[in-house]
């Protein structure tokens, strides 16, 4: 069927161009009389698939020498315990904030590692919105201190970093990464699962800083062990090579654009086109979440009730807006909007809410 | 250019229909209007490729419902870590056999994170035999006994299984599962890397037998925990969705090419033949591996020297005979012949190296 606009969550919609050319290129790849999916990750056209997509990691995020790129498996929850294996010791422990499912998974799992403190929870207001950043107190012998820049299912987005001053900021910017130009430096440790805002599901980027890998535990089993991906160009074991080559695809095509501030200007762009409508018709579109915190990935609102919001479900989905449903946990309406959603399709998203309160009126 | 027979260890050749298959359907699955890897690892089309793969897993290796299925990222290396993780405990270590390059890098592993005793090391001969299993002194308080059933870089195999008792083996089979019938009510877990015999690079068949996971450690980060993997049907957390359905494509293809009966015949074919052109030109060809546990994955061969053995491989790339140069930490070729290796293409390679012997006369 005609080519639909995809709001979910993750994994998310893909730039056509990108999978046109993996079609394209997906029986015989470089001329070599086979699929990129049967190469060695060895060969010379897997190596040099690897290297750019390294490279174009580098590039849009701007990163110095001093960071190791990785590309692994197991997700963005594999990090979740291979952070603070790494990071953690007996004399160190780390700072959490907790600012919603995610960052409480997170936690769940270093807290089994070491000793955590949390600096920030904001269960008691439902997660809706993130603490001044200012306000933190941070322990300056942490090992590093956690942020989850943007939650996708409270959908809220740190806008201001706290300043850590000489402890690294550990971040999962799985839901994110790319859509907004960031201070490299001030972070100690990047993580994202690619299959929000850089490609398919399979691949986790890592991006570690040079003085961070330095402090990693020696003792760990080979794969759980920053050191040993980084001392080995992220070749230490086979790779998860296709999902590293649509990611390198897709880098291209965010460059093509204009790089990470093209991203930031259409998210800027997109996110305000929603809010927008909701702002306008208060009475019908209501997002929990505080608006210095809102994120310009995944718009949340409700609807008057669960009836409205299930039609309004039903009738988007008619008209090829789908994906529309909020995470199970929370219920209502969310819209993920990553890089890869066309301006167009928010437009018509956007259309679509007048329309449906029109209807309701 | 023309398809090629590619003899590569892995990433491997996948069969023709599965890769025309997924570009037909690359940019709209089932109708959709979206690429598959666009889709909601929690939408109806990827829950049905996601249970139709754990199903084709059951089915073809014939295992009871007391198996858990897992389609995992991180590669076997994971695993390596994962087992001893999960198994070992203060009063709880495991006996190893070291057979080559892959158990002595899943030992390594194991010994870091528990008490592991090694019941056969085989690098007195530089691994080119394999132990009398009726001569392996097993510890009947072990939580398990560790094998590798096929060393893809030495080029061995096992033929007959340890009498283990009440210790559950654990076993990677990464690169001969699904090649032949084995009991599985003998195994407690098996793993396999999906590259060589099940798809392509970036998932991980992980099998648990239900006694053995309720042995599993409770404390454990979520994902490095069997135990949450198991408990959600392998969704957990957003499996790499592509190479799953991939491996679901392999399958079937196995299932309609008569299983893994079918395999096994045809590995045994597959072996003879080239393992025949070798011993009948035992002043040109030799194979380091004792002849009864030679593999029937990946056959080893030396020529009478380096210079020869380079020319080898340049004359049979030049005819489409691709990856054929063994491991480069033991050197020589390597014919790798996992299920998706058509015997057209065995046969080809003996028909080449017959005329290289005569080429040399």
């Amino acid at each position: 069927m005609a080519r639909v606009y995809n709001f979910g969550a993750g994994p998310a919609t893909l730039p056509l161009e990108v999978l046109e050319r993996a079609r394209e290129e997906l029986l015989d790849y470089a001329g070599r009389g086979m699929s990129l999916l049967e190469m060695s990750h060895r060969s010379p056209e897997y190596t040099e698939v690897h290297e750019r997509t390294r490279g174009l990691v580098r590039r849009l995020l701007g990163l110095g020498d001093d960071f190791q790129v990785l590309l692994l498996g197991g997700g963005a929850t594999l990090q979740f315990a291979m952070v603070p294996l790494n990071l953690l010791g007996p004399e160190r422990g780390c700072d959490f904030t907790i600012t919603g499912a995610w960052s409480r998974k997170a936690h769940t799992d270093a807290a089994r590692l070491g000793r955590v403190r949390v600096v920030y929870d904001g269960r008691d207001d439902d997660y809706h919105q993130l603490p001044d950043p200012a306000a933190l107190d941070i322990d300056p012998s942490a090992a590093y201190l956690y942020l989850t820049s943007n939650e996708t299912i409270g959908g809220l987005q740190w806008w201001q970093l706290p300043d850590s001053g000489a402890v690294p900021i550990v971040c999962d910017m799985s839901s994110d990464i790319m859509s907004r130009q960031l201070p490299a430096e001030r972070f100690g440790l990047i993580f994202a699962g690619a299959q929000k805002n850089l490609g398919p599901a399979g691949v986790t980027l890592v991006l570690i800083r040079g003085d961070v890998l330095e402090r990693c535990r020696q003792d760990l089993p080979a794969y759980l062990s920053y050191r040993s991906h980084a001392a080995k160009g992220s070749l230490y074991n086979t790779p998860p090579v296709f999902a590293v080559y649509l990611m390198g695809l897709v880098l291209e095509w965010i460059e093509r654009q204009g790089g990470v501030a093209a991203m930031e200007r259409l998210a800027g762009l997109k996110s305000a086109i929603l809010y927008g409508v909701i702002d306008t018709h208060p009475e019908f579109y209501r997002c929990p979440v505080a608006p210095p915190c809102r994120s310009r990935m995944n718009v949340v609102f409700r609807l008057p009730d669960e009836d409205l919001e299930r039609r309004f479900m039903e009738q988007a989905q008619a008209e090829g807006l789908v994906g529309l449903k909020g995470h199970r946990s929370v219920g209502g309406l969310r819209a993920s909007i990553y890089n890869a959603m066309p301006p167009e399709g928010v437009e018509e998203l956007a259309r679509f809410m007048e329309e449906f309160v029109r209807r309701q009126g």
